[in-house]
């Protein structure tokens, strides 16, 4: 059931004042954006008036968790001065995510917003969003908790008060321990702190016990983020710059949202279309990826209507050639689709790689192989039957088998080739392999035909 | 490069004593581990024989990171007993998938293993091993750092350091707060312990300041943990039963996971495959899962046949028609994909619901209609300039029209009404769609041609 404005209304204060208490204030913001969503739905105008009403710091919290489309409308209602004071109480992170989306709407506001910023900050900013939305960079914050090799556990901790007290860093969650030029030497969660006493010195801990270093650079690809994650099981990854200093860190929201990024990504791809284009309200936008790719998958329609071309006498004596031929690149389709769904997806998530690449195919035509077997006796058969002519049936069955080989050894083909040149596997391969599917399934079953049936 | 079985061992001898040094154990486990698939790739036995000679911690962790097919190998090649001894060295949420992976491959032993494990643990795995691997329970681990509501931190604190040298309880990062009923009233990062002193009384704490109380029952879909750590940031999930009685916890390297799983899930659905026949090595298995939906495609294609077989002697008087059609069914196959995708993501994403069908769908038939009315003219006129037939340009321009019409309109439906009626909206819909596209596709062309051309 829908709830009126009124209603939702009512609901918002009572989480505004819930919030303002300090109580789960992450869990609040993310309730009042899910809220603030609704009114939208309902009144653009009233969805504005509402979050121009919140404290600065709430509004900060509520504009991070908005979706995309209500970040826009948001970020275009409201002036370059108070949107300054917004980004000044949210995490860099966050900040740089905004700007960014500033600047996509209007250049010229995102640099009166970046000149209202504390100067420091916006220095911070201005960096964050020189990074490429598919670098690591462009999703570290900079607020995290740093301690001194030589410094004892007792000083880091009064720091820390400090800290939070004039910066808001929220989730520390670890501490990363740098030398005195912020080189980072590694990282300890913060229950180590709770479990040795506060006059540890943190050299000692570390010799003793070890703590991890593993980094990442601010240039890496956002892949190598998620393949860290998973593999060393870590909810925060260290950025350093090539000098090993302590640059920022990648938190486990920023990793969950790279995940699906990712994700979305390859099944995007695959079908052609984009997330970028998919994702704005323009729907010009989306339109135009999506003409691209139609537009390729013509030309090659195209191409497989010539082979059939090839054999137009041929049809014109057997029409039911016509009326069969579509089953046989219709099934190569299929079975190269389940190939090339496996192999990207396996490329993926690091489980195959490029040099295995005879197993895979070997696995892909074995598999294709045996369901062609399967289903050209079946084919086979109902051809036979349905136009009483045995040998159609030896044609049908014979091409199958021919195109799902052909299916299994291009669907695991495909990918692996595009991935060994370092192109996105994802992206446009199955538009090549219905392609091959399509070719290879009319012209063997109309060459056949044109041997066997003329 | 491919190191040799020798290398390899020198290798790994030189990671072991680095874990038995206590520094990053974690990250050494992982990385004995990919070494040791580099030695099974070469040798299984040699493979089998080096983990069988790790000591009793390291074997858990490494068995633990591998991967499944080499797990499979090596839960075949240790004996009950030796198993029951190294599943006791892990956390729960690890232990119960090993248990529940033998039990996949020989149920007496599973059962044997059981019966060696210390009689709590095995209470606990049988517990887990319980739920269905789509329930949150299956992924909780019951590891955790529980405190008492009306205890002070620093007799909490005090517990930890007790429960850590016991049962090694590793990155336990928040503590989770019970009253004496064990009922769950919130949690706590774990720095907020260092910045109050070791005499604040929790409770105090909660009553000032707040806590997060969300929290997931172990019979939730795991598709509900996913959205619960997106939407509040959250790098752990306590779970609670139907008494608000803590049970557990799923750590963020179990969400990481479970996101993969969810991806992987919907990206093989929509090609008729399957994660879990695919990831076995068991080549039959995946075969089957394969042919099944290759079966129903048959199906499909051979009822869009007896579409075209209504036209044969239409075919028979125009050829021209039996090499233009393929090219209506692939456009509207392509460009219903491309809908569907994106529609079956944004549900997954929870971007958009079935209540927002409409909307969806309006959006998806303008984009088919903008993109089939551009490449109608496009084909309209090279079919005309090919065959020298102006009519033949406007039917299969016309044809083109109605069927990416019909591929917007049910590419976004199908998924809707899937999920409406509360099944799985990637699985089979893409086999749904191509059927549609196909029979339209072919019916218009053709239909149009009798009409029109005849």
């Amino acid at each position: 059931m829908q709830r009126n404005i009124d209603e939702l209304c009512i609901e918002i204060e009572r989480r505004i004042k819930l919030f303002q208490e300090g109580m789960d204030e992450n869990a609040h913001a993310y309730e009042i954006a899910e809220l603030l969503e609704e009114v939208r739905e309902q009144s653009k105008p009233r969805f504005i008036e509402l979050l121009k009403s919140f404290p600065e710091d709430l509004k900060a919290d509520v504009l991070a968790e908005l979706s995309k489309s209500a970040q826009e409308d948001a970020l275009e209602a409201i002036d370059a001065k108070e949107l300054a004071e917004i980004i000044e109480e949210m995490d860099t992170d966050d900040a740089a995510d905004i700007v960014q989306q500033i600047e996509e709407i209007d250049e010229v506001k995102a640099g009166e917003v970046l000149d209202e910023i504390d100067e420091e900050e916006s220095k911070v900013i201005r960096e964050l969003i020189s990074y490429d939305e598919d670098e690591a960079g462009a999703y570290m914050q900079t607020e995290l908790f740093k301690a001194y090799i030589d410094e004892t556990i007792g000083e880091s901790i009064k720091r820390l008060k400090e800290i939070k007290k004039v910066s808001g860093l929220d989730n520390a969650y670890h501490v990363f321990i740098v030398d005195n030029k912020d080189r980072f030497l590694g990282m300890m969660p913060m229950e180590d702190l709770v479990l040795h006493g506060p006059n540890e010195i943190y050299r000692n801990i570390i010799d003793r016990e070890g703590a991890l270093t593993v980094s990442i650079r601010p240039q890496d690809p956002i892949d190598k983020v998620i393949e860290l994650a998973g593999n060393y099981n870590m909810n925060v990854i260290p950025v350093v710059d090539e000098w090993g200093i302590l640059l920022g860190r990648i938190t486990a929201d920023d990793i969950y949202d790279l995940m699906e990024k990712q994700a979305t990504d390859q099944i995007y791809g695959m079908a052609g279309v984009q997330e970028e284009s998919e994702e704005s309200e323009n729907i010009i936008k989306a339109g135009k990826t999506r003409a691209f790719w139609l537009g390729i998958n013509l030309v090659t329609a195209i191409a497989a209507s010539v082979v059939i071309g090839f054999f137009d006498s041929t049809i014109q004596s057997i029409v039911a050639l016509a009326v069969l031929m579509p089953i046989v690149a219709s099934m190569g389709g299929n079975a190269g689709t389940q190939s090339l769904t496996v192999t990207v997806r396996q490329l993926a998530l690091g489980d195959i790689d490029p040099t295995e690449a005879k197993r895979v195919i070997t696995k892909e035509v074995l598999l294709s192989l045996g369901n062609g077997l399967i289903y050209a006796v079946v084919m086979g058969l109902i051809a036979y039957t349905w136009f009483d002519m045995p040998m159609l049936g030896v044609v049908i069955g014979l091409s199958m088998v021919i195109n799902l080989i052909a299916a299994g050894f291009f669907g695991a083909m495909i990918p692996l080739v595009l991935k060994g040149l370092g192109i996105d596997p994802a992206v446009g391969s199955s538009v090549l392999l219905t392609t091959v599917t399509d070719v290879v399934g009319f012209f063997s079953f109309l060459g056949l035909a044109t041997l066997i049936l003329l």
